[in-house]
């Protein structure tokens, strides 16, 4: 594991050193959103998004320094869902990895503007020449994510999230949220990263498959921790949930089961990967931290 | 101009329908999300964007059925910055085009993610493939739309144009905000339109000057009409800009001066065009439609 260590910090070095070089910097008009955007987005999170566009690169050989755009684009969108989330329209929330959320730290207009100026950004960046050899194939990754983020995707796990504070949702109505909230996303940074080499159709549906398995899993441990946790390790308001009535897999499943059901998948995770061998180590690898991370 | 109408309202049929194939169907969950992303989008507006694309796309030759994706493209980008600027955070109105805005008909969380999700949907239409014959032309045009939309574009224009409210602009801050508020996405449409075809430099060049020209006209005769016209005529809120201590071409020039220097933007947009004869008659006209319209 201390490999694996190494590995994750020199990806999240580099892929922080290019969010950095790709928002603009606060000395350009308009100076203020683009203070903003770059509070938004640089130096907070695990990248867990990026780590699975760069794990998945891997396996089909395509080199990092293509890989790190998918990356920085399936992270940008992530950012930029974070701040509408933490809006007073949504989710209303002060606190995002420890600091204070870019509505409360700037204010409402400016956290709209750095969301949708984030969004078009990361599209802007999944554009950047020669990802793929061809750029059709590159033409077909800006769909992938459009729909991964869009009503059907991510955009449309908010609403459907939305719709179903209070109500009793049933196991399989929450995994049919999460599958867009967060599932849809997870899948794109897979399938992006992958997409950055050559990539064959049994290869892609067992990707595909381990992404499924992995979005899921992340969204149960989440939830785990938002039981458990204290709001200084969370770095994000803890027991929001639970306050705002909203099912979780842990009100649902309880946490034991929960944590049983976390490890089910990361077993169905590694199965789907069993046929591409050592390229796959990362994502195995990504699997347990994802199963067993405490934050 | 009986020939010009007929052309605008054939534009208007084609972009109409295809807006309405590209939206999900309400019956498609998230069913709201996908009632109210058509509330937004679909029977309303002139047009003005996608109108100025097909017109663009006569000079480069470019076949209409490929034009329209990039016509549809930079009308999704407009009504969803439209549904975020509305909203109580920006500009709180509660009219736009004749109909209660979005937060106001749905609520604020469904607002942001209509928007949300109207930008996602704006690059996957722009990546519907065969736009161009070359891809990589394409994934240009994907860049364009990107940048025109982001923070050096129309969501940096729209943070101008908050930070401006109260403030003594003179005329050259006025005109940098809105070259970023309204200007970017208007010569985007343009570019688009005209990059379904084979776009030399030259016509490059002169488009985009056109493009400049038109897009200060359009709202030099928005102010006017603001200014003027009543709140049934101009289907949204009027005088609202005077309201809001906003400055405008009319607050700074006054009525007829404004309406002077439309015509002045005319002339030089025609200039613009005076090399590439026939092929940009409709570009002509839309100048013309541009200066002398009444709502």
């Amino acid at each position: 594991m201390t490999d694996f260590l190494a590995w994750t910090q020199a990806c999240q070095a580099r892929i922080e050193a290019l969010l950095g070089d790709l928002l603009p910097s606060p000395q350009i008009v308009p100076r203020r959103l683009h203070e903003a955007m770059r509070y938004a987005v640089l130096d907070g999170g695990k990248r867990v998004r990026p780590l699975l566009a760069f794990a998945a690169a891997e396996v089909t050989g395509a080199p990092a320094d293509r890989a790190q755009y998918a990356a920085a684009a399936v992270e940008l969108i992530h950012a930029y869902s974070l701040v509408h989330d933490d809006m007073p329209a949504m989710d209303n929330d002060a606190l995002r990895r420890g600091k204070p959320t870019v509505h409360v730290e700037f204010d409402e207009a400016t956290a709209l503007l750095v969301g949708d100026a984030l969004q078009s950004l990361a599209f802007e960046t999944l554009a950047h020449p020669g990802l793929n050899h061809d750029p059709a194939v590159q033409l077909k990754m800006m769909r992938l994510l459009a729909q991964a983020s869009g009503s059907r995707g991510m955009a449309g796990g908010q609403a459907i999230d939305l719709a179903s504070v209070g109500k009793p949702l049933d196991l399989t109505e929450l995994e049919f949220m999460h599958i867009h909230k967060t599932g849809a996303l997870i899948r794109a940074s897979v399938q992006l990263g992958a997409q950055c080499g050559t990539l064959k159709d049994a290869t892609r549906n067992a990707l595909d498959h381990y992404a499924k398995c992995i979005g899921l899993a992340f969204q149960v441990v989440d939830d785990v921790l938002d039981a458990e946790a204290s709001t200084a390790t969370l770095g994000k308001t803890a027991g929001k949930d639970a306050a705002d009535n909203k099912p979780t897999y842990v009100s649902l499943l309880g946490v034991a089961r929960a944590r049983e059901l976390a490890q089910e998948l990361r077993t169905d995770a590694y199965a789907a990967l069993s046929d591409l061998g050592k390229p796959a180590q990362r994502l195995r690898q990504l699997a347990d931290f994802v199963v067993e991370r405490k934050f």
